[in-house]
């Protein structure tokens, strides 16, 4: 043990060593990491009163609560010119916006990360589990982890722990990651080597339809060298990554019609046509028997990866064995394609499908309607509403009449077969940013200063972030940097963080932040 | 107006009559229609707090309620050995037996009803109507009809009014019709022509499970010359109906699985398999595009019906273009089919199909499994057990590995094609009764003296009973009278009962209780 007086002196110490720190210094890491461990106690705390307030991009009244959560979080670290980001729209989700800025600095680097959450259904959350009463486990739920409760801020936490949650990580884990590695760094009195500005997204997951406006009326606000999207997996291998770009995204739901009211399977079973039957047989036209999508010209406008990019690709390390080991499959939807190659591509997935009531809900009845949620991702080269349209006009080329809204009596009279198809509004376009820029290098030498291991450079991530439109409106470079694990359950039930992936985004962004330009 | 002394003599000379009047007498019609008038706001009120008590046959603590109703009702039209029919199984719903014993009567009925009712979905309700709450309408909803209150016991009811609820027709209407039809001849003291016994069961739309175990336990107690099975509805045109056989029912519920956690469609779309598409293409493999089941042999087995049959069947009435108007729709879902052919046949029939979530609550994922409900309605002919193994057999044509229950990890790393298949053990046979039996001419000619219209007999219904159960225990002959309206939404939600039909149906029962033998 040391004494009291001699760990004072250690305490002066450090002070004066973290005080004479540059910008950019070298070994921020152990720094971080010692503050890191001091507070992550108190850090949970406050991220699982963060997680406890619903974060439905449509839930209005909740969304207030975080975002004036998350600037009361920005003032007690000091950030300036706190402010909402609104839209012109009434009752949009509004951005948090707040900055550090950097004497002297000479760049400035933009974080990204958005605090609104998916749809849940708490009837699907494992028992115990509620998406809005954050709750800590030793281990996975699906390792046999237990319920525990949070030690006393003098204790420590385990790195296997995992904090269960809507939000949990994705995107809350974003959001409290950036202003807990600022903190680091500000207890350390290590400076970042740039200029730095948050801005935090409140309806990501409802399609980010205003974010475009909001970009446009803050043009000057938004200026910077680099935008670091921090949201996503790791890969599964468990290293660290950098992703140059995303899929685009886009939604239609497909309704489809029986009678119009549900009947008695037994007295008109196979008379009256069934909903189900149609909405399967229409579905399953769709992919043919190697799960490749037999829309006409669905795979038209792709364009191709650039030779480097192919070669980073190849750079990337399998994680196909080891992900058919964990999620339970063998062969690939497109038998013998990797995963790489499939998010390469543009897809076609069914979200959900529901006609009638199955198990113990199940009537004898002919359901009313049957109703798919699909979403399309996109490659580079695709545009968002033609490929909606492809695949309205494959329905139109299977004899269906295709309307957006519920058929009237007229229609139904009309001898046609009838499918409501409601364009989501909220799609946009894949985004890759160009792998030899410097800003790429930089960002890539900062996480990979944190990392032990090789870290992974992917050309593009499978899932969507609304990218193009920073590049359209700022003229944006974008990067994104992921800091949860990959079985995070991100969009669905049980959703949650596991701390070491937690505590180690921290580094990584604190890395990032004093990046040595 | 009459004097008092007028009014009271008429009484007398009234009362006299009626209780001179014969076993069997003719026009009981006009009495029972007079009380009818003067109780049925009472009728109504005991009918409510029956429908009142939730009747699902898992829910045992409500389904004794249910039965202590019933028994309650006999006993106050004192009816005899009033008493529950037990399985010997614990935990069972008992069948709520009693009788009205006629003197000197050569003949005896048994009256089959069911108490429970097809599982609920209160969700699907419509506003303001839910399924354990009854609730009085101006007409049927579809129609404009209002939420209004029951009228004080002088007033009276409208014929278009609809009673709201589960079992409204499906078959607490067939328990207290039959009731209220004995009570309406005890009050106008005409007698029976034949023992009356009354059978309620309380597992019908579970399957009858043990239905068989309960005949056989009371072989003696249950001989009768007849059993009329009260429940369904009447023809489509309105007219009044007997049936003389039913579908059988077999049930199967399918799962396929994906990944064994929901994923981000971003991060895995179309890597992973996708359940809902898996599913989709199973069962739109089941049916070719004209309809037709296309599982080998499913039409093979089928009895042929008999010319006499076909006769019949020729005189029902076609109610096809009715019902498409009604329904919504134009063409039958094998073209060209006519809703009697359809109904002689076997069918398969998706009751209900769920993966993931749809609408509000759709997320960007691959869901974890799909999930579809069928019942397979048979024809004389037809083994149910034989009928599911088809559907079996087919899945695994497919390339499928069946299993009944879900798979393990060893089995999902197997690479076969998993699907679960849970075959419903509460499937049974179709029946249908000999139309040349001289107790078939007898219910005719009654039923048909309560009505102007021609009544239609009907070889078979679409729908299901488990009348082989009767027959192959007791040696039973049975017919079907239902008196619920066409369009109750048996099964479904906004189930009910019209009243016309209601008070039309007792009448008939009436009529049968009193036929000239």
């Amino acid at each position: 043990m040391i004494s009291i007086a001699a760990r004072f002196h250690f305490k002066v110490v450090l002070a004066l060593l973290l005080f004479l720190s540059l910008p950019g210094v070298a070994q921020p890491l152990s720094q971080v990491r010692e503050i890191r461990k001091k507070k992550e106690i108190g850090w949970l705390k406050t991220f699982s009163e963060f997680l406890s307030i619903p974060n439905i991009a449509s839930d209005s009244n909740n969304i207030r609560k975080n975002a004036a959560f998350i600037q009361e979080m920005m003032i007690r670290r000091q950030l300036t010119n706190v402010q909402l980001l609104e839209s012109k729209e009434p009752g949009v989700p509004p951005v948090v916006y707040g900055e550090y800025l950097v004497p002297g600095a000479s760049k400035t680097l933009i974080f990204y990360a958005h605090y609104d959450g998916q749809p849940v259904n708490p009837a699907q959350w494992a028992t115990g589990l509620h998406p809005f009463v954050p709750a800590l486990y030793s281990d996975a739920i699906f390792n046999k982890g237990q319920a525990i409760t949070l030690p006393d801020s003098n204790g420590h936490t385990q790195p296997e722990w995992r904090i269960y949650g809507r939000g949990a990580s994705d995107d809350k884990a974003g959001v409290a990651g950036l202003l807990y590695a600022l903190e680091a760094l500000q207890t350390a009195r290590i400076r970042p080597s740039a200029n730095i500005k948050f801005f935090f997204e409140g309806e990501e997951e409802a399609g980010s339809p205003h974010l475009e406006g909001i970009l446009k009326q803050n043009r000057e606000l938004l200026k910077a060298d680099g935008w670091i999207i921090c949201d996503g997996p790791v890969h599964q291998s468990g290293r660290k990554m950098i992703a140059l770009g995303v899929r685009g995204d886009a939604h239609l739901e497909i309704t489809v019609y029986g009678p119009v009211r549900p009947l008695h399977s037994g007295h008109y079973g196979n008379w009256v046509p069934n909903p189900a039957m149609t909405l399967s047989k229409l579905l399953a036209g769709m992919k043919d028997d190697r799960g490749r999508v037999s829309i006409r010209g669905f795979y038209d406008d792709v364009q191709p990866l650039t030779t480097a990019e192919k070669k980073a690709l190849l750079a990337v390390p399998s994680a196909d064995e080891q992900m058919k080991h964990e999620l339970g499959f063998e062969e690939a939807e497109t038998p013998g394609q990797s995963l790489m190659e499939a998010i390469n591509q543009p897809s076609l997935n069914i979200n959900g499908m529901a006609s009638g009531n199955t198990g113990k809900l199940s009537a004898n009845v002919i359901p009313t309607t049957a109703i798919a949620n699909i979403d399309l991702r996109l490659v580079l080269g695709n545009d968002w509403q033609r490929q909606q349209q492809k695949v309205i006009d494959h329905i139109r080329s299977k004899g269906f009449m295709v309307i957006d809204y519920d058929p009237t009596a007229t229609d139904r009279q009309s001898g046609k077969k009838l499918v409501k198809v409601t364009r989501g509004l909220d799609g946009y376009n894949a985004q890759r940013t160009d792998l030899s820029l410097p800003l790429v290098q930089k960002v890539k030498q900062a996480v990979q200063s944190t990392s032990k291991e090789p870290i992974v450079l992917l050309p593009t991530l499978g899932g969507s972030l609304p990218l193009y439109v920073f590049e359209k409106q700022l003229g944006a470079k974008t990067l994104i940097v992921p800091i949860a694990n990959h079985d995070n359950n991100q969009h669905a039930e049980n959703e949650n963080i596991r701390l070491e992936n937690f505590w180690n985004g921290i580094e990584t962004y604190a890395a990032i932040m004093t990046i040595d330009w």
